[in-house]
C-alpha cells in the first residue's frame, strides 16, 4: 500500500449502505475527529446549490466540528425543502451517535440530481458507519472508495510539514460524470490552526488547485472541499503557518491533478501553462477557455497538432491581448512566435501527442506578471458514450 | 430545385480552383453586384482575427461595394503580415477584372489556421471565377457549394418583402468543424437601403440568429456576415425599412437554424427557450450555457432525460436567479416547477428525445421581460471522431 501519512485523531469509515444498486459498492463515508476540530469549507459557485452544500455552508467556518458524512449515488440536489430536511437529518444521525450537536457535523453528497434521498437506507446506515469508524490506512481507503462515482480509483494525497500531517482524499472533477460527478475533497490535519486561518488557506489552495482543473466546464451543484484541523495547543502562526499552508497547497494540487488524469474516458492529461498576462485571473481565463475547448480536446485525442485551435480558443477567452504578443509551445516545440506561425514537422508533433500520456501547451503573452497552470483531459468517443446514458 | 428568390443585379460563381486536395471540390466563390452596393458586415469577436476579416472590416460600412470573394480550405488566419498581403491581393484580383478599386471588394476565407494561402492557385482562379459569374439558381448553388467545409449541404434562405428580394446563403456554425469551420453568411438584396441602416439591421439580425447558434462554443477567427443592398432609387425608410428588416431577420434566422441542424455528427437539433429573465442578455447567457454544456448535449444524444444537467448548467451561467423561480419543460413535459422536481415517466421522456429529430427545452425564470431562443445540437461520438483528426 502507498506510503500515506495519517493525521492523528481522525477515524474513517466507508460502508456498503445499499444507496447504490451495485450490491458490493461502498457508498457511505464518515470522517470522525476525536477532538473538536477547526473547520472551513469552499463550495460550488453554481446558483443551483444542493441541500448538503446549503446545510454545511451555514455551519462554517467553525471551531468545534466533529464529523463529516458523505453519501454517493444521489446528489440531494434540486430536491426542494425535503432535500434540506434530509441533509440535516444525515448530520443529526451522526451527532446522535457521537453525542454532539448536529451543527458540529458537515454533510456532502454526490450522484444523480433531482431524486429524493432514500432516507430509510441512511437511517440504518449512518449509525453503522459512525460505529465502524477506525484509524488507519484501510479505513481511510474505505472512506475514499465510498465517495467515488465514475472515478476509476481512489485519490489520496498526504504531506508531513513541520511535524504535522495533512491527509487528503478526493473524487471526481467538475461534472465529469454520468453521475454528475461532483468534485469532493476532504483534507484533515492534526496541526493546530484556527478556523479563520483555515478558511483563508483553503480558499487560496482551492483556487490554485481544484479551480484549475476542468473536464468539460460543467460546474456541479455539489462541489465541496472541507479542511479540518484538530490539533491541540497554541495555534500555528508566522513561519509555521506558512509551512502548513504549503502542505495544504501540495495536497490539494496533487488531488486536483489526480482528478484530471482520471477523468472519464480520458487518454491524456493536458496541462495548459499561461504566462505573461496582466494578472493571474487573466491567465486563468485564457487557460480555462483553452482547456474547455472541445476542439482542442478532440485534437489531443486524435494526436492532431492543430495548434490553431489553441490560439483561437485563447482569442475568445474574453482577455484582451494583441495577437503579436502571443507565442505557443506544444511540449518543447515552438509552433507560433509573436503572432507568426513557424514551420514544424507535423509527424513529429503528432507523435508527441500520440506517445505521451501527459502533454503540455504553453502560451506566452506580453511581459505581465500573471500566470496559471491548468489541467484538463482529452475529449474521447468513450467520454460521449459514458455520458450519453445514465439516468434511464 | 427549391423555390429560391433571387435578388436582382447579383451574379455568382463557385469554381474548382484547386485550393483543396479533392479534385472536384468547388472551393472559390465570388458574388458580383452589377451596380455599386451599400454594404455592411459583422465579424467574429475573437481577439485572434483572420487576415480577410481585418481587410474587410476596414472597408465597411461603405456605399459602393462591387464584389465579395471567398475561398474555402484555408482560413488565412494566424498567418502574420503575409496573410494580410494575400487577403488584399485576393480583392485586387477581383477589382482588376471588374475595373473597380480593391477597396470595393470584400474578402472571406474558411479552413485550416496557420498556413499561408497558395497564392499561385488564387492568382489563376480568381479571374476565372469573376468571369464565370452569372445570374440564376445554378450559379447561386455553385457559390453556396464553394464556401462549404464540413457542411453536409448548402444553406440558402430567401424572402420577398415589399417588392424587394433578400437572398442569403451560409456555411458552418461557430467552429464546428475539423476545418475550424467558421460561420460565413452572405445576404444580398435589391432593396435600396443606405449602408448605415444596413449596418444597424445586420447587427441586430446577427444577434438574434447567428449569435444564438452554438455547436461547441469555439468562436472562430473568421466568422463573417455581409449584407449588400444594390437597389436604385430613394432609400427605404419608415414602414418600408421595418418590413425590409423583418425580411433580413427571417433570412438570417432560417440560415442559423440550418447551420445548427447540419452541425457535424449531430443527430438532434436542440432548441433552448429561456424566458422571464431580467434582460434578453441574461436570457441569452443562460441559453448559451445550457446549449454549450457537453453533459446536456451527450444526454440528448443518448436520449437520457437527465434534466438535472440542464438546471445545473443554468446555475453556472453567471446569471443571478433564485432556484425557486426556475421551471423546466422538455417538450410539453413539465419536469421541474419553481425549484421542485415533479414525478415523470422516464421511459416517455426518453422516447421524446429518441423519436424527435428536433427537441425543445424551455426554462422559465421569474416574471422579467428577458427572453432568448437558442439553437444547438447534440454531442455525438461521430462529432469526436470527425474532430479528432484533421490537419495531419
Amino acid at each position: 500500500m502507498t506510503e500515506w501519512h495519517l493525521a492523528g485523531g481522525f477515524r474513517y469509515a466507508g460502508i456498503v449502505s445499499g444507496l447504490r444498486s451495485e450490491p458490493d459498492r461502498r457508498d457511505l463515508a464518515v470522517i470522525v475527529s476525536d477532538r473538536p476540530a477547526a473547520a472551513a469549507g469552499v463550495f460550488t459557485q453554481n446558483r443551483v446549490v444542493a441541500a448538503p452544500v446549503r446545510v454545511s455552508r451555514d455551519r462554517l467556518p467553525r471551531a468545534d466540528a466533529r464529523a463529516v458524512v458523505v453519501c454517493s449515488g444521489n446528489a440531494n440536489a434540486c430536491t426542494g425543502g425535503q432535500g434540506l430536511a434530509d441533509a440535516r437529518r444525515m448530520a443529526e444521525l451522526v451527532a446522535d451517535e457521537l453525542g454532539c450537536v448536529p451543527e458540529q457535523v458537515l454533510v456532502s453528497s454526490t450522484g444523480v440530481i433531482g431524486r429524493p434521498l432514500p432516507m430509510p437506507v441512511l437511517e440504518a446506515g449512518i449509525p453503522l458507519a459512525v460505529r465502524a469508524a477506525a484509524e488507519g490506512r484501510q479505513a481511510l481507503s474505505d472512506a475514499a472508495h465510498a465517495i467515488l462515482t465514475t472515478d476509476t480509483g481512489i485519490k489520496i494525497a498526504t504531506r508531513v510539514v513541520g511535524g504535522h500531517t495533512v491527509t487528503g482524499f478526493a473524487k471526481g472533477a467538475a461534472m465529469i460524470g454520468p453521475n454528475l460527478a461532483t468534485m469532493l475533497g476532504f483534507v484533515l490535519t492534526d496541526a493546530p490552526v484556527g478556523e479563520h486561518d483555515l478558511h483563508v488557506i483553503l480558499k487560496a489552495a482551492g483556487e490554485a488547485s481544484f479551480n484549475c482543473v476542468s473536464v468539460e466546464g460543467h460546474t456541479s451543484t455539489n462541489d465541496t472541499v472541507f479542511l479540518l484541523a484538530n490539533g491541540d495547543g497554541p495555534k500555528l502562526a508566522g513561519h509555521d503557518l506558512a509551512q502548513f499552508r504549503e502542505g495544504v497547497f501540495a495536497v490539494c494540487g496533487e488531488l486536483a491533478r489526480k482528478i484530471a488524469i482520471d477523468a472519464e474516458g480520458a487518454e491524456h492529461l493536458v496541462t495548459i501553462e499561461v504566462e505573461g498576462c496582466r494578472s493571474d485571473e487573466d491567465a486563468r481565463r485564457v487557460a480555462k477557455t483553452v482547456a474547455e475547448s472541445a476542439l482542442v480536446k478532440t485534437a489531443v485525442f486524435g494526436a492532431d497538432p492543430n495548434w490553431g485551435r489553441v490560439v483561437s480558443a485563447a482569442g475568445y477567452s474574453g482577455v484582451v491581448f494583441e495577437e503579436t504578443d502571443l507565442s505557443l509551445w506544444m511540449g518543447d516545440l515552438l509552433l507560433y512566435r509573436a503572432g507568426t506561425p513557424l514551420p514544424f514537422d507535423p509527424a513529429a508533433a503528432s507523435a508527441y501527442l500520440k506517445h505521451n500520456r501527459e502533454v503540455h501547451f504553453r502560451l506566452r503573452f506580453g511581459g505581465g506578471p500573471g500566470r496559471c497552470t491548468f489541467h484538463t483531459c482529452d475529449l474521447t468517443t468513450e467520454y460521449v458514450r459514458l455520458n450519453a446514458d445514465y439516468t434511464t
